[in-house]
């Protein structure tokens, strides 16, 4: 593998010093890009584009010509495992993912199985392979996969929900059965993560999107319990250089110390929490990421810039810190606004790291 | 007016003792009940329901019919305030709410005007009249409103959103358009509260529903700001009897401090924060409305009544909570796990009020 140039996301992610702040964005190969538009209009289906290896790069790659980025993030789906599980995923033209066989009964979930990274998911890890050797050492590779509890979300309901009806409804009758689901779920997370590792991700993130929806008692039962068993599972080395695991649960502000507690390296914030707050109450125990609200990027360059400001004048002087969007970018976002906010992170950023 | 034979609402509001933990339900008159659709069916459209008096208080008192509710809420929609805008408020099936006539620039936002209550407005207040009267002093009749921030959103969007891109734009670009904007539309709202309460309201609620897609600091500039101008406006005593104030943000439990501050009487609580944690950070200053997660309807009346139970046993001893839902109460709950609910609420709680 080629040594690697800009080291500054996984440096900052140990909290190692660095010159200016790295700054990434979640979903930063995706809809506001014309070039990507162009890529998934030729794969087909949003599938056939993720199980594409060569196109699945080109538009992890494509966000890193634009913009000076410090780390790429592979271009998959969060529902790659419960697919692989056999659930039969299909994207529905204006209802997002839909799975043909949701777990609904005991039955269902005891068909559940930890899918083999290398066989039904290989594709990921020829993505992952494919990425990282095209990228050549330019900026770190980061791996992701969803947390169990929202990929159970996915797997009881069907596809997307407002109100949690059946997910809900099964954790709070059946919490045996849930358990069972999101014990197989965090064993084939654990294995999903640890094989992009070994095809080459630098770093990896757990996605934990409903996460939210949860009391804290639940949160802590149902999510973070299996989060907790990732983080205990993961390789944790590789080549001689740590690989650190963030942990990302949106509308988790309230929970940081509970999450910081896990033993991940990295906390993903939304926008909903203050980072100086976020850094007063778990700065000594991991890195923080984040946290500008994704709809900063439809103001003017010169509002985004200030925001930018804000923020790291908020998280202060020191290492310790990755500049993101407190969510996914957004697709009507203009491309050039999205050039001035990545600028603004690293034109501001160095007077804090001297 | 009729005297009130149940007050435990209004006592729990201002910290009196109680014999039991009163209790009622955001949106409890709605599709969760086949009287409610029977009656809806009857109107016509969502809007003629509410603009129908005698069909408001109908749906107004269904809940209390079947169940012993301590409080009964105003049947009304809280987009009625820009609809007497002149903005022109439509249902969509599927869609939701729409408005003809978003306010997107300058001159939109000089167009508006603070509607008078007892004018384009008054089959609100004609509804109020009614409810009271019919009511006979069963129970409090609360008013409500929703959040000027709240309000914006749907009147700059023109309906509902996934991104907030044009409220989000205007608030960061044009920060002195929406603060004009957010000062009429709190002085409309003071307005229609007050004259609610004149027209026989007990209690009010302010609805701040999108408060918490803000950062701290934009929630506490273009949202807590102009619930603080309301509640500084507002009657606080009618017919020597004082008129309580509760204030809900959703999502808003990283902020409870700063609500507290504004001389509200109690803040409503969603299920994603324990409810002895924010008793433990506000509960000397106002009362607490909630929490229990809406979705734990779906499931079975046994567990319903374990999650009852935990929260009163999380809020403990004394005055001071008003059981409720974190939220609205979903379309597809069996209403006798409504009944189930309710009942465990009177049942259990008797033993903190001795």
């Amino acid at each position: 593998m080629s040594e690697l140039k800009n080291d500054r996301f996984l440096r900052a992610l140990l909290k190692e010093p660095v010159d200016v702040t790295p700054v990434w964005m979640m979903r930063q190969a995706g809809r506001y890009l014309p070039e990507y538009k162009a890529t998934r209009a030729q794969a087909g289906s949003f599938m056939d584009l993720c199980k594409n290896a060569e196109l699945a790069c080109e538009v992890t790659l494509q966000p890193l010509e634009r913009y000076p980025l410090d780390a790429a993030i592979l271009f998959s789906d969060i529902l790659t495992i419960p697919d692989a599980m056999g659930l039969g995923l299909r994207f529905e033209a204006g209802e997002g993912p839909v799975f043909d066989n949701p777990v609904r009964s005991e039955a269902d979930v005891n068909k559940l199985f930890v899918p083999d990274p290398e066989g039904e998911l290989q594709y990921v890890m020829n993505a992952v392979r494919t990425i990282r050797r095209e990228l050549n050492g330019r900026v770190p590779l980061i791996g992701f996969s969803g947390s169990p509890w929202t990929l159970a979300v996915y797997m009881v309901e069907g596809g997307g929900t407002k109100d949690y009806a059946k997910v809900k409804g099964m954790m709070f009758d059946r919490p045996d059965l849930m358990h069972k689901l999101l014990e197989t779920t965090a064993k084939s997370v654990t294995s999903y993560l640890n094989a992009q590792i070994e095809a080459g991700a630098q770093a990896v993130q757990i996605f934990d999107t409903w996460g939210g929806c949860l009391t804290p008692r639940d949160y802590k039962e149902f999510s973070l319990r299996y989060m907790q068993q990732i983080v205990d599972g993961l390789i944790r080395e590789k080549d001689g250089r740590k690989v650190p695991v963030i942990l990302f649960t949106k509308g988790g502000g309230q929970w940081l110390e509970a999450m910081a507690e896990t033993g991940c390296d990295a906390l993903g914030l939304d926008w909903t929490i203050d980072i100086a707050d976020a850094r007063a109450r778990v700065g000594d125990k991991v890195a923080l990421q984040g946290n500008m609200d994704p709809s900063t990027l439809y103001a003017s360059p010169e509002r985004i810039r200030q925001e930018v400001a804000t923020i790291l004048e908020g998280y202060g002087n020191g290492t310790g810190h990755i500049f993101n969007l407190g969510h996914g970018i957004h697709q009507h976002v203009d491309p050039e606004h999205a050039g001035a906010f990545i600028n603004a992170v690293h034109e501001l950023s160095a007077k804090y790291h001297k």
